[in-house]
Order: C-alpha cells, then structure tokens, then sequence
C-alpha cells in the first residue's frame, strides 16, 4: 500500500484550478491526488515547498534532428535541453536527413530515440511530393501527425507541396483521421522579395524581416484553410507569427472547421524593434512582427484564441548564425528554443500578469495533448496519467547564458535577457530526470508516444 | 490513514475525461482520487459496479417556496425531490411569499432552509422596483445571484422591472461583482396577445403557446444583453427556449460580452406537438417551441452554445393544473422539475446519443458551479472538494410515474415517458441521501453554499 | 414648339453626374434635358450662370402644425421657409392638434394645406393605441407613411405604443404596402433618468443630454427593427442621432432587412461642446452626440450608410426656448430646420469637403423620393418628372440671421454660424417660388403629393 | 435647330426607371431627351414602336483576337456579331498572337480595329512575367484595364503570374490608378486534378468539369483579393462562375474593399445537366456548376452582388470543338458569345422575371461603364453621352440558329434554344448600324474608347 513517490506541499494546477494537493505516483503513473491526511505513505518523498507543480511541459514542434544531422542536435542532447526546461514529451517534426517520409525512416528514428531520449517523444510524419501513400503506414506506426511544407524547400530532401499535392494530402490525412499540419507562408512572394532584396544588395536582418510579410503568410493560412476544410481534414497551423493570422484561424473555428493554431515565446517575446541587436539570432520563419502585433499576440493568447505553443527549436551552429552579420542570407534559419521555452512564458507571461499560470498549462500541456490525441495519458495532473510534472519556482530571478545550454550549440536570441519564474524539478512516468538544472536521467529512459485516440 | 469512505469500482467523469478511479471522502471532502493499489483503506465502501460517477448536480433554478408558500412546496419536499433525482445542489428562486427582496427575508428563509431540506441550497436574491439599494446586503449574505422580471409581474409582490431600472439593476449587480438574470419575456407583447386570445374565446394551451411567439423572448433577450453591456454586468439568461436566443447569446459572447445562458429538460424534450396531449401540463414560460427548433436546442447543446441546464422546478397542485384544460388561463404556470431533472437528460441526451456523458456534466454540474462562483467547491469530482455525488445506472430503464415523486405534488409533463438512465445513490459531503429513490437524509442536513469567489 | 422655359448655363446633377445640361419645362414638367443647340426656344429663359442645378429638395420630416397649433407654423409660413431654403416638397409629420390619425384628419389637414402652402406637400399618418384599424383609409387617402411613437407621449393626444401595439402596426402597415417609421428611444430608461436628475436638481443643457444616453436609443432601433423584421414591415427610422445606431441598421439591411435610417443636420453639426454655448437651442430629441461620433456620422453620410436626411424642423416660441436657460426641462423640445437645412449641407458638407453634391442629391432628393414611392415625379432632373429644382451658388458666402427667417418664429441653433453655399433660386412645377431670399410663390399654389408606387 | 435624328415612341430604360421619352440625337451625341411636344423636329425619324430602349450594351469582356489569329475571329467579324447583338462597345482582352503586352502592340492592335471594326472598342492590356514595366504606357495609351492569368498559360506567349508577381502586378496597376483583373482559378489543383482525369483514361466532359471543382475558383479569388487589398489596387474578378465566389466578393466590398465582380449568360444558363448533351460545346473555364448553384446565381444577380456581364466571347473552329466528343482535351476552351449575350439575358432573365430591364440595363450598360471610366460617354441615355443604344423588342420568340451568327464560326452551346426578346436595332454614335439581324454599319466605323476617368 506504499507508493513510490509522494509529491508534497506543491500547488497543483489541474482542471483550470490551482490546488494544494499532495500527489502519489506509483509505476510511473499518478495514481492519488488527494489531501495530505488521506494520502498512502511513499517510498519517496519529494517536497514541492510551495511552488507549482504542472503537468510535464509538451512542447509539439520540435527539429531534433538526429541521424544522418547529428552534428545539429541528437536525441541526447536535444531531450537534454527538454529535461532541463522542464519539457518530458517533445514531438519531433519530420524534416532532417533522411527526412521522416516513410514508414522505414520513420520506424528507424523511433529506434534512435528509444537509444538516445531521456524524455519522452512523439513523432511527426512528412509530405512531400510522392510519398502521400505512405502516409496510412505512418498513422499505423504512430505518428502524431503529418507536416507539410507551403515554403523553405530542401531540394530532393524535402520538397514543398504545390496547391494540388496540398488538397490530396489533406484528403489522405483526413481518410486516416489524423491530422495535418502546414509551414504556412507563401512561396513565390517570399522568394519574389528576396530575390529583390538580393538584387538590391540587401544583406541585413531588416531584409529578411522585409521578405516574409504579414500578408503572405495571412494568405498561406487561409489558403490552407480553405483546401483543409474541403477535404474535411483536421488543421493545425503551426509557428502563427502574426496576430491577423490568429484572427483569421478563429474565426474559422468559429465558423465549425476543424482548425487550431500554435505560436510561441520566439513571436511573443520579440518584435522588429529586436533586429538590429539581435541580427541573423531574430532569422526564423516566419518572422518577428511588430510591438504591436506582439502586444496582441499575448491579449490573443489570454483570450483563447492561440491553442497551443511550441518552441520550434531548430539548431545551427554558432558559426552558420554569426555569418548573418555580414550576410544574412547565409545565416541557419531557426533559433535554440527547447531550454527556454517554459522559462520565458512563466516570467513574460505568468510573472508579468500576462496569462495565468492556468492558462499557460492549457496552452503547453492539455492543448496539445488533447489535439494530438495523447489525453490524458500526457499534459494532465490526472489518475491514471504519466506520472509527468514539471515542479516551477515562480520566484526565480536569473539571466539567460546560453553557455549552460544542454543543447549542441550554445546560443540564443534570449542570451542575457533577464526572466523570474524557473523549473526546478523535472519528472517523466515518475522518474526525476532534471533537478536545479542538472540533468539526472538517462538517456534510453524516453519512451515513443503515439495517439491513442483520433483527434475531433 | 483510514479514510470514511471509499467509492470503488466507478467511472468518474472528471476534467473532462472519464476515468476507472477510486474516489477517497474523508470528513465530508474528497480527499483522494485514485487507482485502487494506492488507495488508503476506508471504514465504508461503496461499490459503484462500473457505473458512471459524476459530481453531485447543481440546479441552479428552482422554485421551492415554502414559508407562506409551503404548501406548493416546502424545503423538505422540494430537497427530498432533488436528492432522489440526483441533485445535490439547489439554487432557490427569490420569488415566493415573502419574496426574497431584502437582507431580512434572504436570512430568513436562509434559517429556514438550514432545518428543513435534506441536499446543500444557494438562494438568489431578487430585485424589484423599490428594492435595489438591497442589493450590496444580499450579496454580503451570500445571495448566489438576482434575478428580476421582464414580464410575469406578481402584483404587490414581486413586480417587474421597467428598462430604466433594469438598467440600474444592472449598474448595482456589477458594482457589487455579482451576476444577474432576467426572465427574458416582452411584457408587452404578451399581454396584447393574450388579450386578443381571450377576446377570441380561446383558452386551449395552444392559445397560450401562441401568445409567447419567438420574437417576444428573442427581443427580450436582446434588450437584456445591450443593457447588461452597457452596465457592464454579467448577465446569465435563464430558460432561453429558442434556438434563435441561444444563438444571439452566443453571438455577443463571441464578440466578448459576459453573459450565458441557461436551458432546460422541458425544453428539449417537448414541442408543439405534444401540446395537445398535454394540455395545462405543458403550460410553463416561455413555453415549447417547434420540433425543428427542438432539435436545434440539442445541437446547440452539444456544440457548447448552452451553458447550463436548469429545471425551473415549479410547484403547482394537480387541481391548478387540471383547471387548464377547460381554461389554460386558469391553469398554473410551471412544471414540477427537480426529480426528473438528471433522469430526462441521461435518457434522452447521454442514452439517445445526442451529447456525451462529459458534457452533461458540463452543463448540469461544472458550468453552473462556475459561472455562479460555487466552484471548486461544488461541481467537480476534485481532491479538496465538498463530496457531492451521484452514481448513476446509464441502463436502467423505466417509466415516470408523478405517484411516486417526493414533491408535494404528483404530476409532471413526463408522466408515462420510458426513460433509460437513473441515479441509484446521491451523497452530499460524504453522506448517502438517496439510495435506489429511497430518501436517506435528513432534514436539516443542507447547508447553505455562498459564491466564494466573483464570478468572471 | 416653344418650351414654357429654359435653364441655361447650369450644371446640372443627374443619374450621378454632374453635367452641363439645358432643361426645358413645360407645363410644369422637365420636357427635355439637352445641349445647348438643340434645345427648342422658350418663353422664358433662366441664366442659371454656372451654378449647380439641384432637383428641389425633399424635407421628409417636418412638423408644420398648423390647425389649431397655427400659432407654432402654419403652411403659409412654413412652406415660406421651406421655398426659401430650396425645399419643394415638405412631409408633414402627423402629430398636431388634432393629431392626423384618421381619414377625417388627413383629409382636413390635406384640404387647409392646398389652400396655403407655397410648396408640394405630402402627409404623414399617426399611428396611436386605437387607432390601428384607421390606417388602411389613410394609406388610401395618400399618406407617405406612417409614424409612431416609442417615448414622447402627448397624453390624449399622441400616445406611445408598447411593444405589442408596436408589432401590430407594423403588420397593418406591411398589409397595405406603406411604410413605418418610428421615434426610436427607450421610454422607461429616459424616465429614469429625467426623473434622476429633476430629483439632483439638475435643470441644465447637460442634464437633458445626460437623460437620453446613446444605449437608450440605439435599444430603440434594435427592437423596432426586430419587430418589423418579424412583420416584414418597411421601417424607416428617423432622426437617427448617433453612429451606433446608423450601424445597426446598416448591418441589418446588409443581412436583407427592408430598413433605412434618417440623419439630419443637426446631429452633423453640433455636438456636446456646443451645449454650453446653445443652452436650450440644443433641446431636441434624441440629442446631439459627442465629436467624434459626430465626425463618424459623416463618414457614415459619405459611405452611403445614412440613406436619407430629414430637418425635424420643429417650431416652438422664443419665449418657450429661452425658458430653458433656467430650467432646461421647461423649454420645447425642437428646433427650426426647414430654413438651414440644404445651406448646412453645402457649407459643411460639400464646401468642406465631407460629402460630393451628388451624394448630397442622393440623400435629400433621389433616396426620400424613391423610398417613400413619389419617385420619379419628385426627386429627380428627368424628362417627364414634375419641375422642381433648386439653382445653388456654391460660393456665396454669409451669415445666419435668424431674424430673417420665414419661419413664425425667429431662432436657430445656427444663429451666427457662417456658411458658405446657399439656393439661389427655388422652382416648384415650373414656377419659380423663391429667388435670392425673396418669396415670390404664393399660397394654395402647393399641392398635395401621394406615393404612387409602393416602396420596395 | 433641326436634330439629326429623333427616336420616338419607346419605352427608354434611364436613371433605374422606364420613361416614355423621345431622345434627339445630334452630331453622335444624344442632345435631348423629353416629351414628344416639346422636340425639336429631326431630319430623320426613328419609331421605336413601343418597344425598349436601352444603352448600347457593353461587353467588358472579349475575345476577337485578330492580328495572327484572325482565323478565329477578326474585328470585322466579331463587332459585326456584337452590332448583331446589340453591343455597342466591346472590351477586347490582351490575349492573342501577339499578346497585348506591350505599347507597341497595344497600338498596333488598336490601328488594326480602327480599321475593321463596326462598333467601338476598348482595349485591356495584359501583364505577363517580365512586362510589368509596360503598364504605365498601355495605361497611358489608354488601356481600359489589365488582365494577369493564375491559370491558362500559353506557354512563350501569355503565361501566368505566380503570388509574386501577381502582388508586384497588382501594386504597379494601383500605381496607375488603373484596374486589375485576373482569370482566377488555381493552377496546381487544376493540373494535379488534369493529370489524374486523363491517367484514368478519362476524357469525357465530366472529367474536364470536375478539374475544376468549386474550391480551387474560391481559392484563387480570395487569394486574389488579399494581395490586391494589400497592394489597394482595385480588383475585377471576370466570369466568376459559382454563387461561392461572387459571396467571398461581395462579402470583402461590404467590408470596404474595392473589388467588384463579372458573370456571365453562360454560367446562369447552364448547368451539370447540359453536359452530357452539349459536350464540348460546354468547354469553357472556369465551368458550369450544378442547377443549384445556378439558381443562386440569378439570385444574385437580383440582389445586386453581381456587379457586371460579359459574354467572355472566345472563337473556336467547330472542328476544334468538335474534337471534343472523343476527347474533349483537345477541344477549344471557350465559347462563342458575343451574338446571345443580350438575347439570352433577355429571355431568360426580363422575360422570364428573374431580372428586371432595369437591372439588366445596370449590369450590361452602366456598371460597366462606371467601373472602367468610361461613363458617362458610354452605358447610358444621358444628355451629352455617345448615342449608342439598343432597341429591343422584348415579345419576338425565335430560335437560336448559329447559322446565322455572324462571327467566323458557327456554333454555340446555345444552339437550337428557344429564346423570347431580341434586338431589332442598333445603333452607335448615331448611326444605325444593325437593324433586324442585318448589318448595315461599316468596318472602320468603330472607334477607340479610353478611360475618361480613374475607376474608384
């Protein structure tokens, strides 16, 4: 009748409350929520002091890489950095090398993973060109769903879907009662812009921020839209930059589709007015917008209208970012998210009245469990869940150093940015594998997770 | 570490999941949630044999009366009749004689309530033209919200508000923090046409069906919702019985106006054309609409543009019924609700496929615990929470028979209808009160239950 | 082969345009609009030497009284003003002593108009509690439409309808094919707060406006459009002082209601910065707005939302409105408008910039005509359509002196303003009426105008 | 003082009513409109006997081609068709051998037509990859508007514009203070759609009908619109086929786009149902849709969501056409149209009570003119204006016989249809140049049109 661990004297954030519960977990699982009196004695006792304790953090979009790009970031690594920013299932999209298009590749990256992870992951099908019959075996295998690209081609790797491959592959992912997701910003007005901005002699920040405006990227979403609910498919925008493309996805929710969109800390912590100083580390796409799109971003994301967050960790080199300095263009396009991502939305969110800490766990734990089809098995304080939680000191006051980075490279745009409100305890399926920053799990520990149920 | 009870073997529906889980009450509380391993031992157990577990349900409308009224109803009765349908909370109108328009009476009747009924009650306070600066005391006392009257006068008694002061009465709920709601009816409209009915000579209940066209609530509820606007006052619109009006609500909501809406069983499961069979028994207001707007109520139901249910419970002797079917004028308004409140729902919502076991909870326990600021308290099968329950058999079939009501009275619009679906145990705080339609509580067991917190 | 007359040398707004056009008229009809060259000789050449010819513009709205009320305005008086500011067709409100709510009225108020107006007139219906079953004979007798009150009782005289009476005269009014209009404003919330601030002892400008808030009317307008969208009754409302509430009706036309809504000068030019200065000169309701839903009023004009404007020229004494510098709620309610109402419109509307003079011909000439079905006999510069027409120097520059108005009586809320714009020349059926300020038409030239068609 | 010419006894079509009015006409210029006394006599006297008068129709959109391609139909031929049909003006469209994109040839093609054509003629320029530079001097030439494909390319002649193009095409136009139009159909989903028809050996016109599903139109307008809004470039959506499309418009003009949108007879007067029986003789895109989308259309057109016709007139051999029946991908897109266009509306649109005379004159004379800046010289009976107009006899049934049309070619989807109203004169700058289905105008008659006006 003992259990294993008794998470005490924490605040427990469960079913939009936040509540002084104590927690038993047992076999990895939570198996009691309940009052200090009534609760079974535990082999292990783990004193929250007060603080908040979450369900364990999903973060959906993530480019760990692996593989044949190993030297970008690798299962170890990169679940490394998870574990530390208190992150136990991360959901790993398809692209790299080999990308992630077939059932063979994909059973290959599970494999890697269950080596190399130390928390837990999910795994996202590609579509591209070719390979859309693939995708009902992928479904078997498990994949949380299926990306696709609108832009950003890697030629013979992974290549974009035009407007006619875009509607069959919603109509395959919808036959299969998964779902979709687009990079959704438009190809030919991003490389039309470039081109001219290339031809201009154009090498800085401000011209790459200038290549990919709201517009074209509001028209990507809303094309994508339109063909997604023709095929009856399931959609999820991911990395919404821009608060007129949140407008224009929940008013189509509204409307009865079948729509939901991600953004992230990377477009609401940082606007045009961050370029000049922060260069080729501000080069993802989309894009930042402006202070005042950011500002309303966050009223968007108070209200509701922003479904999920992802940090969209996409790893380069220090060397690749810093030859954006002289030429932008050569610079890696993404940014390291994974050891920031939960950081940054409890001190800009949470800590500055922004959102609720409620709030924050909808949007980083039950939202994308529950559109990904893992509820309540991931993202829930619940009986009979993973017994997953990140413990989170609000208090916290500390400065960004990327040098402590987990990951392979140790850069970021946050580098030096000053945030309140930290993880310090790290816990997947009842085993604590990150404590005051230091990782204590193993690699080999994580396991694959797939959906179990369809998503509406 | 003994626990008083343990509930085993049940599907609890908590945080919108529904869960094989061990549910621990410790001191009238859930104390533990849980997988059966883990639990602590308990001196009772309860064997729930896999029926579904939900919290104890809330109506947040009924009519019980008592003090001079007591013999339509009295808090004995009206509490015997809820615990044998399940329900574990009642939110007590104020009309009644006296009606509850002052701090003197809300105490009073709070006091009487305390010794007689048998489940946990909240008392709304109510607002006439004379009585506002009542308000700020009512809410001190604990008043769950106030109601006021668009039409349905009760001269000398409880009169209705013109739209100047229920403008003010909107002014005076938000400065105190408090919800208000309105019988959304065009007095007017009425009157002329029911004059024109009875100088026609018709007084068949289709006169009376008649008299209460869509438009009239439709404006009505319009003219509430800009007032509250402006006042800027949440507003919750009782027994909206048009899909039109569910609609209009849903649609401020959306632009961002705090108001809600409430149906009911009668609503749903009644249209015009059951009036002829059921004559004075289908007079209530507003009254039934067609079948196809009927069928529109389900959907909205399971789209979440209802908020709420609510039985406007209202007690009437057979005799005031009976006398409508010579006269429908003569008859009384209202239909005795408490007892087949839950039982109507799991039969012809849950069993007949039209919402889901989750979202009657919703509606019936979480959204009313919310909305009135009774939440966590009560609503929700939560560690910490009051332990109100009802364990109920989804596969029960029978046939209502009034005979056997715990009401006063013993008639019911339902009389003869095959139902599927009962509860067989309800416990307030950790105590059984009804078992099998069986009364186990006591008088003076209830408690009164005040907004802990304000409601959004 | 000889025309009656020819205007020459004028710039002619037509179909939209504006064109250099010379117009034959012959017994008192437009016979041919053409170029100089081919134009048949006249008897009589007008040189309208460059300046704009107007078709002669339309009051929709004005209260002459009359009748046992001639000491307010009579015909002779009113309709003097009326030719003065380039007004050939006046619709006579129906409320007056006796109230025009019979065919025995109309036909009296017809006959003593035919025997002293200058200028066409039409008439308008009352609709009163009672009266309903009278309509049918009006609309026969040729009434331009019908209005009700929804606040601003006359007691015994004039009374308001409810809501009930409200829905039933517009289906009567729906069954003959004619029009309703409505004083839009909400009874009981004016009374409110009249009686609110009598009891402060508020008897200023500003407690006038602070007694007819804009929630109040624009509840109005809603009800009254929800209730004639149930009859499928076209509504025209006037008066409409505030942008919400050209809105509202915008957006319900939109939808394919049959609605319209009038505007007039007054709620364009002033607004509560001018209170102090104007004191009771700025009674009449509703009441003027702030600036800057005064501004977005005339972004509404020049979108076309507004679709007709109307003077609600409303005669009382000197003696009456100075009253209310000591007690506003002792002054009348109303001010003269007939006289200023098409020089406001071309000093602030087309001089400034705000509107071109085809949308000012759109709004005071062509849309009154088309919607109340005197289209195109008034209304227009088109062959066969009666000759009225307005010549108008878009240059002249000067004062308002209300000491020379035509009016009985000699005031104005423009007292002092200076415009610039003004009808030179003033021509009712071929008769020249009005030329550089001097009356030349005489009484009993006026005739009575009836819709011959029935408004869309 | 004599006229050249007087038109009596018709019934004229003018400022949205039918007037009986004479209209003198002098020097090509319509000098006079009026009452039979009141005209001046005319050396030539034209008894329109009762029937309508109409301005000259104006077909915005043709395809004559000429110049290489005069073996598909030349100026000479197709303006003999439109005098037949009772167009006046014809808008000829860039496409063609050379393409009109370029100063050079957009004059050489206008000296061509000046030297053929029997009636006036506008011209629009096209913009191609590579040629937007030109745009400013077609403007300047007089270019009636401009015209990109997002489908359709022939390849090294006219391709299409990709999203970067179509931004920088539509900024270059707004530029100009001219106006855009594209062929909106999306091109991806076209061919994917294509491609799979004809690898399952389909070659039928089902296959080529369901290549382009409604959802690929939709999309392509939209996207259209939004990059044309972004760049506040005014935006004409041609032959815009599905009730779906023509609601997106409408729904972005009411919220203040400058966007406006042409249909045509061939899309409100076929449907699915006709194609197996006419075949390829229905080939044309963007195709027909279902009998009920249809419906919708005319609806449409009533309420005034369709701004304008045109016949879309594009000249096939019939053995391209015919081609079609054993493989209908090689059967020429288009269909012959300028000889029906008016007849058909006629009869199926006045005659049959869908639209009234006025409404068509609306959309197929003034709308046109005013959208393209060339009202009011042409699409109205106005003083001052180009004398062209169109008689109509409204009673004449007859039967569609492309024998006798007057283009090259002798076919149409309309053959064998039995029609009711037809014209029975026309006439162009005075001079009549088809009476009774004879041609009696001359090539070299026809002149140029240019834009008079910027569009708004």
């Amino acid at each position: 009748m003992e259990s294993d661990i008794l998470i005490q004297n924490g605040k427990a954030v469960l079913g939009g409350s936040v509540l002084e519960a104590w927690i038993a977990i047992d076999q990895g699982k939570f198996t009691a929520i309940g009052m200090s009196a009534e609760m079974p004695k535990a082999r292990k006792v783990i004193d929250a002091k007060g603080n908040y304790v979450l369900p364990g953090v999903i973060d959906e979009h993530v480019h760990i890489m692996d593989m044949e790009m190993s030297a970008f970031e690798n299962f170890t690594t990169g679940t490394s950095a998870a574990a530390a920013g208190g992150v136990t299932t991360v959901c790993e999209m398809p692209l790299g090398m080999p990308p992630v298009i077939s059932r063979k590749v994909f059973d290959e990256k599970r494999a890697l993973a269950e080596k190399k992870a130390l928390v837990d992951f999910a795994l996202w099908g590609g579509a591209v060109p070719g390979n859309l019959p693939e995708i009902p075996d992928m479904v078997k295998a498990g994949a949380i769903g299926f990306k696709a690209m609108m832009t950003g081609s890697v030629p013979g790797v992974f290549e974009t879907l035009d407007d006619g491959l875009l509607l069959d592959f919603f109509r395959r992912v919808a036959e299969c009662g998964s779902i979709a997701t687009v990079h959704a910003e438009n190809d030919a007005i991003i490389k039309n812009l470039e081109s001219r901005m290339k031809s201009e002699g154009r090498n800085d920040i401000h011209a790459f921020l200038e290549s990919r405006p709201v517009v074209q990227e509001v028209e990507a979403i809303s094309r994508a839209a339109m063909l997604a609910q023709e095929a009856r498919c399931s959609l999820h925008i991911v990395h919404v930059s821009c608060p007129q493309g949140v407008d224009l996805i929940a008013k189509r929710k509204a409307e009865g589709q079948n729509i939901s969109c991600e953004s992230g800390p990377q477009y609401l912590a940082f606007s045009f007015e961050d370029a000049k100083r922060l260069g080729p580390y501000l080069k993802f796409a989309p894009p930042v917008r402006s202070k005042a799109e950011t500002e309303q971003l966050w009223r968007q994301l108070a209200e509701g209208k922003i479904d999920t967050l992802g940090s969209d960790h996409g790893p380069h080199t220090k060397e690749s970012k810093e030859k954006g300095w002289t030429n932008i263009w050569e610079a890696g396009n993404g940014a390291l998210g994974l050891e920031t991502f939960l950081p940054v939305m409890l001190s800009e969110g949470v800590n500055r009245g922004r959102i609720s800490i409620q709030k924050l766990v909808s949007v980083m734990c039950e939202n994308p469990a529950r559109r990904f089809g893992i509820y309540p098995q991931k993202g829930t304080l619940q009986v009979g869940s993973d017994a997953d939680l990140v413990i989170v000191d609000l208090k916290k006051e500390y400065v960004v150093d990327a040098g402590q980075f987990h990951s392979i490279h140790k850069h970021s745009p946050f580098e030096g940015r000053k945030l309140k409100g930290a993880p310090v305890l790290t816990m997947v399926r009842g085993e604590v594998i990150a404590e005051k920053g230091e990782i204590i799990g193993k690699p080999g520990y994580g396991r694959f997770v797939r959906p179990s149920t369809l998503s509406l």
